[in-house]
């Protein structure tokens, strides 16, 4: 297990992480999204899919037990711990763009999607291949009848996490949002921690072999 | 304008689309569901994107006067008429993974996705650069409390149609869908129609004028 690491508030980053390993993303203030972009390290044309994951889980909100699929159907993450329960799948990372779009009165930031792009540039993501990215925390009801769908401040509290276990060797994207509506109007950090598989050969293999079982 | 062309059940097509034409997407006999998708011809690492589209909506529920856009926050396609008003946006297009998932009892089929990979592979489009599409006529109602959804049938009826006027010089795929659930568990063709602008040059120069003084 490593220490957890901080993003500073309104930054990203990128690692990777083995198939196995544990990826606990931790709220430490609470009412702060972190969005996350998931890459098969050795094919990076291979990248987390909301359209395929929505499909499969049959629902929105998606939460423990449930799997991140890639846009060729292979699970890629499976949420083993959830104690928030809110997240969105359906939104793209902010940009100079939606900056300009919902907020034409503050000072323009590159949000999400250009932390993104400059933290995964060094692994070979190129900026047009970032998709719609799985938004820990963010909290983005529907309303049922009208479809109409409402950014409202995240339900997590000081020190609420979502966990997830790597199905295969990953690029990992993160960040600490950049907008004020997904944040409940403040910026805060984003805590993350990496735990390894406790051995790495055997662990890996039973983890394989267990994902085929269950499908 | 050209005559109604006819997409056969359980296949798909490709073909370009300039600026300024529209696109009249039609349901001959009620019950179908046609995936739409739109690439950049001039630069095919540009495409539409569910989640820039559904974020600037501000509803998963799009219709007449909602803008389809793409990657980098520009418009492809206008929805200028629709005689459903309910279209299905979360969804990728169904495979043979999804057929395996969903229908593990019937014969496998290659699904929107096979047929939209084999007709955009002359364009140059790759397979993996398939995102989820807009599922004209599709049918997924969600549960605004519990985030469920569900894939119903379609509401259009025989000659039920939406209009699409292109933002940008576009390729298109649309399919007529291959999976039961999503058109009532029969499968019929799709029509479509382009017409285009009357006076190609002069209208193409104010369609883009009109389209920046809107934004």
């Amino acid at each position: 297990m490593t220490d957890a690491i901080e993003i500073p508030e309104r930054s990203g980053t990128a690692f990777t992480l083995k198939q196995g390993d544990t990826l606990v993303v931790i709220d430490p203030r609470g009412e702060q999204v972190a969005d996350l972009l998931a890459f098969n390290a050795e094919d990076l044309n291979e990248v987390i899919s909301s359209g395929r994951t929505l499909d499969y889980a049959e629902t929105i909100y998606l939460t423990t037990d449930h799997i991140l699929y890639s846009n060729r159907s292979r699970p890629m993450l499976t949420i083993v711990d959830d104690t928030v329960g809110r997240h969105d799948f359906l939104l793209t990372p902010c940009s100079f763009d939606t900056f300009h779009h919902f907020y034409p009165d503050l000072p323009p930031h590159r949000g999400c999607f250009g932390n993104l792009a400059t933290a995964l540039e060094p692994f070979g993501v190129q900026p047009d291949r970032i998709p719609t990215a799985f938004n820990c925390f963010m909290n983005v009801p529907i309303d049922g009848e009208t479809g109409r769908l409402k950014v409202l401040p995240p339900i997590s509290k000081a020190g609420d996490h979502v966990t997830f276990r790597a199905e295969m060797d990953l690029i990992i994207g993160l960040t600490a949002c950049s907008a004020p509506d997904s944040n409940g109007g403040t910026f805060k950090p984003i805590h993350y921690r990496i735990e390894a598989a406790c051995s790495p050969v055997t662990t890996r293999v039973a983890t394989q072999t267990d994902t085929r079982k269950s499908r």
